[in-house]
């Protein structure tokens, strides 16, 4: 089943449908007590809301594969991250959520060091501090001039810089100019068929960062890959006929819901601000994504206790959703992170669809075991879970007669 | 996989597979009890089958989505709804069981008014009685004449007609000449690639039409729409090796097995003249479908006990298909139709396949919620429903050395 097969059958009604993500919510057991950090959470309104759901896992990817954030996202968004890949370059701009329109070409590029001979020594420039990072950044922004386009260059973090390039007919069919090792010259732009413009315009950006970083050693040279068309996707809100809002704090949360045509709005620093958040603006959309991050980055620290502290927070907020009085509350996580993995895995995540219509299951407990013999069952395809919610919100017509 | 894929792994035997669909099934609980219909039915017989068969819930077109009776059944019966598509005018041949020939042109019609401009002023021609209807499509029958084409005009209900062509080199590419709003005129055919012939029989049934229903105010003009040509598609029997034959008292699912090639047998007035039916023709096929339709008819009506008491009913009739000693039993349905919802839904349908060799699994009790840890899964796609009854009636050669 692709968007178009479901596009078609869309229909929209006043219908309200939440869905909460805790970024990395699966786990894996610990040794004192053979639980989660899900299942060693105390979690009451989240196991009540469970009961009257149906529940299970899915894979946002698929069996065995561990997905990044923007695929993890992709596939509970409905899209198969199979087929809408994100170039390096426009994950780097999402990332800092900066604002790509139709036609933009982004790139990730490093500081680097060269020696007197153009040889590169330091593919990362001694990792120079963010700080002297923005202050090279606003330097080329400054002073770069091209006929014709309009180039941003943005800071990242440390050595790693984004840069966009907006003006007509540009390509993002270039090869990377990084060669990815020391001792060799940066290579030169060159880019599949079309790219001419585009490739002149690298040239000269590099030729003239060149003179203008010379005194900046180690930072005296720049180094770019991963140049990418912002996507030309579906918009998630057209697709599924729903005014779409995200309450997400992390840039690179906003930038993807941002890149598949939802409206951004603010989540406040905590997160009970972001339940705040989701009421004050309640009347004025159909679809809510709401963003968790610490889930995740607790996980990738290894900590258990903060981790399922976190799952307990959120517990607090449920019922400030369910008295908006919502049709349908989605609960789950975009990848397992188990913080005794300390990274993103490859282990279904948790689910629940919760709805007046849902034919709840017999699972009584949210949790990455009890999830297992849902309804959903224990490795659903993600892509499928926003079709599930559109029919419990009755937002789909019925397939032929 | 496909249908290809199966086809070249068939081999014939003389085991004998019963398919009972149970027309909507699936239900969702009531508030009383918490029990679904078919939860709520007393019905002995199914419960023992359920519990030395494999059990499960499958999902005729996806998740999410609510099947129509087409694509419903042709899910089950193994050909993929989004694949095999049924035009508007085959599906209303299908439905007043028109026997549709290879090269047949349908269209769905509707009397409708016209002013003495020749502009629409009922679309639906004052919804005129079944009769009256009855009385015109005689008279065009008798009056419409055009060299080189068969046309048959058959009453569906009301204002609503069936138009078949037939004859050589006729295409189903037109466009509607209904154009669905009043205070116009009905457009002029037109086609596409090849469609000249075809456009110009129209032409002339249109102006024959008109003349013919001068004096018949309200129903003094027809509008066409819906062209499709009789698909051509495999026929189940070829596909599975299966002589096959359908018990089904209504004309759609008459007329849908037809289309699939299967033998239509006399069905009966009441359910159990269905299992009447059964035996009398148990020696003579590999495959019945039984098509048991009321369950589907009080759901709709919002109906709970009744619907449920025809699952009592269907259950009583039980012992008679397991007295005639076959290979594989299926029982199941197209979709859920929750008399909670008076609709079809898009709620996975429960099923359950019994044969010698189905290895059983732990559900003792056919019921939505029992059936999701069944051995089948909580979603099955419902095309691979008869692979596994073939299997289990040892009709599939290994795959492979």
């Amino acid at each position: 089943m692709d968007l178009e097969f479901i596009q078609r059958l869309v229909k929209k009604n006043d219908t309200k449908i939440v869905m909460l993500v805790m970024d990395g919510i699966g786990g894996l057991p610990r040794e004192t007590d053979n639980k989660t950090e899900l299942e060693a959470a105390y979690k009451p309104n989240l196991d009540k809301l469970a009961s009257n759901s149906i529940c299970g896992l899915h894979q946002p990817v698929g069996s065995g594969i561990t997905p990044g954030s923007g695929p993890g996202h992709l596939g509970i968004f409905g899209f198969n991250p199979e087929k809408y890949q994100i170039g390096r370059g426009t994950l780097e701009a999402l990332g800092i959520d900066f604002d790509l329109k139709p036609g933009d070409i982004a790139a990730r590029g490093n500081f680097c060091t060269i020696d007197k001979n153009g040889n590169i020594t330091d593919r990362r420039a001694g990792r120079i501090s963010t700080e002297k990072n923005q202050e090279i950044c606003k330097l080329l922004s400054k002073n770069i001039n091209i006929a014709g386009v309009k180039i941003y260059v943005e800071t990242v973090k440390e050595h790693r810089f984004l840069i966009v390039l907006r003006g007509d007919g540009l390509k993002g069919n270039l090869i990377d100019t990084d060669p990815q090792e020391i001792g060799v010259k940066p290579l030169e732009p060159t880019g599949g068929p079309g790219s001419e413009k585009t490739v002149l315009i690298v040239k000269k950006f590099i030729e003239q960062s060149k003179k203008i970083l010379e005194n900046h050693h180690p930072a005296n040279m720049v180094v770019l890959r991963g140049f990418s068309e912002k996507p030309n996707w579906p918009s998630f809100p057209d697709v599924f006929g729903l005014k779409s809002a995200a309450i997400a704090a992390y840039p690179m949360y906003r930038g993807l819901a941002r890149l598949l045509g939802m409206s951004l709005i603010q989540a406040g620093e905590k997160i009970e601000d972001e339940f705040t958040t989701l009421e004050k603006n309640w009347k004025d959309y159909d679809y809510f994504f709401i963003h968790i991050k610490k889930t995740d980055s607790y996980g990738e620290d290894g900590n258990f206790e903060n981790k399922a502290k976190i799952v307990e927070e959120v517990d607090h907020q449920i019922p400030r959703i369910m008295k908006l009085n919502p049709d349908v509350v989605i609960v789950t996580g975009d990848h397992s992170t188990p913080s005794a993995l300390k990274s993103h895995s490859w282990h279904p995540v948790p689910l629940l669809i919760w709805s007046k219509y849902c034919r709840p299951d017999n699972v009584k407990q949210f949790g990455e075991r009890a999830c297992i013999t849902g309804a959903l069952g224990p490795r659903l395809p993600a892509v499928e879970l926003i079709p599930i919610a559109l029919a419990n919100a009755k937002r789909l017509e019925k397939y032929g007669a």
